[in-house]
């Protein structure tokens, strides 16, 4: 049975539920998918790191946390040594759950460099560095011989990268449409049941599904990488952020909700690209006011969906969760599990 | 590069539109997809049977057609003869696609069994030997080291059972609940808009949208079937059609419709199932007046969905095509594309 040593990157929400789902289902795991995972080594901006080739001690991990805490009274240091952590240590799997930064995908773009090129394999469920540098960043494990896999950045742990690539076989794609930020989708909601803007973003952030800064959500920063990423990821698009047309919901008024109800419309925040006939690709975020029987209308809430547009199938349309700690923590699991699987994969047609 | 030889049992519109599929586009899936095919024999009911180890000539077999038509002019033979062909002929795959017979799934169970036990893998789009056989065509096709694939089953192409069974690794399954007949969704969403049972029935039968038997829609015997298969496939329920309760929406009234608009809800023809406390599953089709911010509520038309309960991921749903030449015969190139990659990983593992 195959083990697989794993370096979390970043200890917050989603990487920490990570390490629960081993410690607590580890043997189910391994019993249903025919591997093993150990986790050898953590780093964290505030924790500083910790670095055990036989196993990191889990009990004692997931319990830190206290104000001033760091691993330095755990057998690590109060640094965080990320780049001598990543490239030194003996994981097999980097898990990259650092924060997302949208100007230059930094440090994350730096993480995922250092592991590839120390040949390790990396998951992530950071948009910045797949969105920025995702071209670069698949060229370089392609080149060392290991796999990048970042299905967590588009739509937390529902399956939307992998299933246009594994379940669409022999299907042309030829563009996309999307619901990708919940906090957008639950504040137009709270204003279509009659709130102001500003108290509906405000229950939003609440509720916790506002990202560290509103404006990513509300004003479309967000969608445009995940758009972005899924351009250039299922269309081949070769496209940078600045061809991602961009506008947020800030500028959708109580009277144009109104006037789409009356119509029998409803405002949602969509990304989207499709394929031209030149075979350019036109990418986007926009509010849009779709008919209620469109397949996008009745996605509620938090929820996400993307609907392929598909030569063969017409429309195929996927929703499901679109963030959260568990959710997306997941991600990460079906990305090593996806390795596992083309690892396999490879050994058979060498 | 490996070559599959297929047999067509049953040359309607499924089996032609992948006959379509492989002469039209047989260059290009060759060389997205890795592997070529040849079709080397064809039966029908009606066209009589061909048998061409070299390779069918298609520009000829997609002519025939017309009246009194048969193989019998083109080298072929006026007898089906299919338990001869179908256990003698040199495919390495069959595409059965005859008729549902809900009752005892014959003839196509014998179809199926005469291929796996003469060591032919099978793909099929007929819900009567899944649903009804299933478990027992699944064995023996292990026992013989060959495939048994059904994704076109219960929603034409888009993918249903393989999702689950790929996309979710890991997560545990704890039910389903889908739309998963497209003309009595049709219809509900016709009388919703006023117009009266029976003729809303006519118009989904002259849109091409009722199968043979227009009970089999409304009564909810077409989803009976696919709630089986799902449930036996998807939740390990070993279960059998008379442990699926079945209620079809002939008993939904113009007043329980204008009922429900008033109460912001919506009827919908919904079969699911779900794991119970001790692992038992209770599995049934019924009509449901859901509330209209449920995920499956804005399912219209003839689009088909099932919504998975997930325990890490909530709910996931897709939504898509449930019926269709096109994406029917899609289905049968989506079995084919995952028997190639499965027998990849079984020599992987050899």
């Amino acid at each position: 049975m195959t083990t697989y040593d794993i370096a979390l990157i970043g200890f917050g929400g989603v990487n920490r539920t990570l390490a629960e789902l081993i410690a607590t289902r580890g043997e189910r795991l391994r019993s249903e998918l025919g591997f093993g995972l150990r986790i050898v080594a953590i780093t964290d901006l505030r924790l500083g790191s910790l670095v055990q080739p036989e196993g990191v001690d889990l009990s004692v991990a997931l319990k830190l946390g206290g104000e001033n805490e760091t691993f330095a009274a755990h057998g690590g240091s109060a640094d965080t040594n990320n780049e001598s952590v990543i490239r030194n240590c003996t994981a097999d799997i980097i898990c990259e759950a650092t924060f997302t930064n949208p100007d230059d995908g930094e440090p994350a773009v730096s993480h995922v460099r250092w592991a590839l090129e120390s040949g390790k394999s990396v998951c992530t469920t950071n948009k910045g560095p797949v969105a920025l540098r995702g071209a670069e960043l698949s060229a370089l494990a392609e080149q060392n011989g290991v796999h990048f896999e970042f299905e967590g950045a588009v739509m937390s742990g529902t399956p939307v990268i992998r299933l246009a690539k594994k379940m669409f076989a022999g299907l042309k794609l030829n563009g996309f449409e999307g619901i990708l930020n919940g906090t957008s989708n639950y504040v137009l909601g709270r204003m279509e049941a009659g709130l102001d803007f500003h108290a509906a973003i405000r229950e939003a952030q609440e509720l916790g599904y506002a990202e560290a800064n509103p404006a990513a959500d509300i004003e479309g920063y967000d969608v445009q990488l995940k758009v972005l990423i899924l351009a250039n990821e299922l269309l081949d698009a070769g496209i940078e952020l600045k061809d991602v047309h961009r506008q947020g919901i800030s500028t959708v008024t109580p009277e144009d909700i109104r006037k789409a109800a009356r119509e029998g419309r409803r405002w949602k925040l969509i990304g989207a690209a499709g394929r031209n006939p030149d075979g350019s690709v036109t990418a986007g975020v926009s509010p849009v006011a779709l008919p209620l029987d469109h397949g996008l209308a009745g996605v509620s809430g938090a929820t996400n969906a993307v609907s392929f547009e598909t030569d063969l199938l017409g429309a195929v349309t996927i929703s499901g969760p679109g963030a959260g700690r568990v959710e997306t923590a997941y991600a990460l699991l079906s990305d090593i599990i996806a390795m596992h699987a083309a690892r396999t994969e490879v050994s058979a047609n060498a």
